[in-house]
């Protein structure tokens, strides 16, 4: 036990030994029990009489930049750089050990951020333009995170309000580059692989390719991308961005597609910030692994759940999700906004 | 369609075409989408100048009890009776239906609430024989709703304070039971039968017996519960009872094993509430289906999640939650409370 306290001082994997799912345990702020019982809920860093960490990096003694993009009055516009408090580090070693029937690994990998300037403009109050800077850097930091050694899986998600989880208010994305595949990826990865085998045909190009012709879901469309209210909705408005070509690997996405892309997440974030006037959301990148295999019948997408309501014991007990609006009604109010 | 909603007023399952997944999609309530942008939060029904539903039940016009118990002054003590706003309802007729590429079903089932009379009251505060109470009422609306048509899983679920998602302050629990095994039931199914070819025991079998004998995540031991702090807690302070014996199917739990249960999961949330100061929680019960099959290789058990924490895009979007305390000094912590 000593060993691994001393490599291992950020976080642990460890899995579930009925279901093979991962856990993370990340005891890297060193939170006392005691502490727990007096924060019913994380508190948020407001803009308030300190300084917000996003705006002012380096006087609040953020990590350094790893990606920095300039506007044309040569200030930053958009800067990543791994996060101070992160949920996986390189730091540490890639190690695995047992305890009795357990097992567990190390929380090797990489956590960063992606701070856009205002401190208060969101995505669906941008220009399609400013959106696809984000995009840039989610694609940027995508290919050189893949490169690293261990590097199997990278998830992109963006985090707003309190209710969704945001622990800083200040517009940002984040990305964890680990080794292993998320339960959920791999979940995708074998419906999408079975669908295959049955139908001849990818899933999400059957979603898509039935959506358009039926039309009661789609939000909004353009050249290469579908935005659309999915059949099985999880939450009210949940939203996805799916390309309307079949293709497997985000960090392929082209500069003229990205452009596309940035409008359509653009449209569909600031349709549920108007419609909805501003609730909570998160969003997130579902690709292919970066493994090193190939994926030929996975379909990269953006999933979008705003926070309309609250998972209780049964969403949590049965992985049943309950939706309290039709998704084609949704899609009707989203589509109008 | 519109044979289809007419009958299907209440609810639908539907199935996600990449993973096979459930959702439902709940619009009993028929909240148009303008009003969505109202609520930020769902609102929590507070004791100010209303009824309060589950003190006042005739008064307030909830459903007839379908079971009630009364205490030695013969007041009712505990009541259960179906939920006035259910996500299934045995209304519906069970159908089934295609659109396009996807698969849905009609909401059929059973949605029931389980009230105890104090107002104020919860487990944690309880005598456990009050909690024997709850147990009783559990196990004998088990018993009836597992023989139901269509029937072929219950989940019994209880919400504390308003961040998980309790609606209703006064103490509840509820049943749900359905035609369609939950997904995660589905998963720890599947993982306990793979174990048990691998290992011939019983995975919970197997975790109890590391656990009585490595001492560091038990809270808390009697005759025939072990409650401890799972070695892959996705959330702080998660903590699970378990039945010492193999034991597939909660239905078949005795006299004298309730009344260990119920002391067991009574110490377990009492624990949380002081410990933690009063901090919302989930529990669930996790037993076998009751689809007529036989699962000698599931051991069921009751999962307490304190929600001490928000799940945010990364948990959303990966399927790996993130605990930010070690399970072994939360138990350490428990355990001394």
């Amino acid at each position: 036990m000593e060993e691994k306290q001393k490599i291992n001082k950020i976080s642990e994997l460890r899995q579930d030994l009925v279901t093979g799912d991962w856990v993370v345990i990340a005891t890297g702020r060193g939170k006392r029990p005691e502490e727990f019982a007096d924060v019913k809920r994380e508190e948020i860093q407001e803009n308030t009489d300190r300084l917000c960490f996003f705006c002012y990096p380096e006087e609040t003694g953020q990590e350094k930049d790893v990606l920095i993009y300039n506007n044309e009055q040569d200030e930053w516009s958009l800067r990543v750089f791994p996060n101070k408090y992160p949920a996986f580090s390189s730091d540490n070693k890639v190690t695995a050990w047992e305890e009795g029937p357990y097992f567990a690994m190390s929380g090797y990998g990489y956590h960063e951020l992606v701070v856009t300037r205002d401190h208060e403009r969101q995505i669906g109050e941008m220009e399609p333009l400013e959106v696809a800077e984000i995009m840039d850097a989610y694609q940027e930091r995508y290919l050189d995170l893949m490169s690293k050694k261990n590097v199997n899986f990278i998830e992109i998600f963006h985090n707003h309000g309190k209710e969704a989880g945001a622990s800083i208010a200040h517009p940002h994305s984040q990305l964890v580059a680990i080794p292993v595949i998320s339960p959920y990826i791999r979940l995708e990865l074998d419906g999408a692989e079975s669908y295959y085998r049955q139908n001849k045909e990818c899933v999400f190009c059957s979603m898509v390719s039935w959506e358009k012709e039926n039309k009661q879901r789609v939000v909004f469309e353009n050249d290469d991308f579908l935005v659309f209210c999915p059949f099985a909705s999880r939450a009210a408005f949940e939203t996805w961005v799916v390309p309307k070509k079949h293709k497997p690997y985000f960090e392929r996405t082209s500069q003229e597609e990205k452009l596309q892309l940035a409008e359509a997440l653009q449209k569909a974030v600031g349709k549920i910030f108007k419609g909805l006037n501003d609730p909570a959301y998160n969003f997130y990148l579902h690709t292919s692994p970066c493994d090193g295999k190939d994926y030929p019948h996975y379909h990269w997408h953006i999933e979008i759940l705003p926070k309309t309501s609250t998972w209780a014991g049964f969403e949590l007990s049965t992985g049943i999700e309950v939706s309290t609006i039709e998704p084609e009604e949704a899609a009707e109010f989203l589509r109008n906004v």
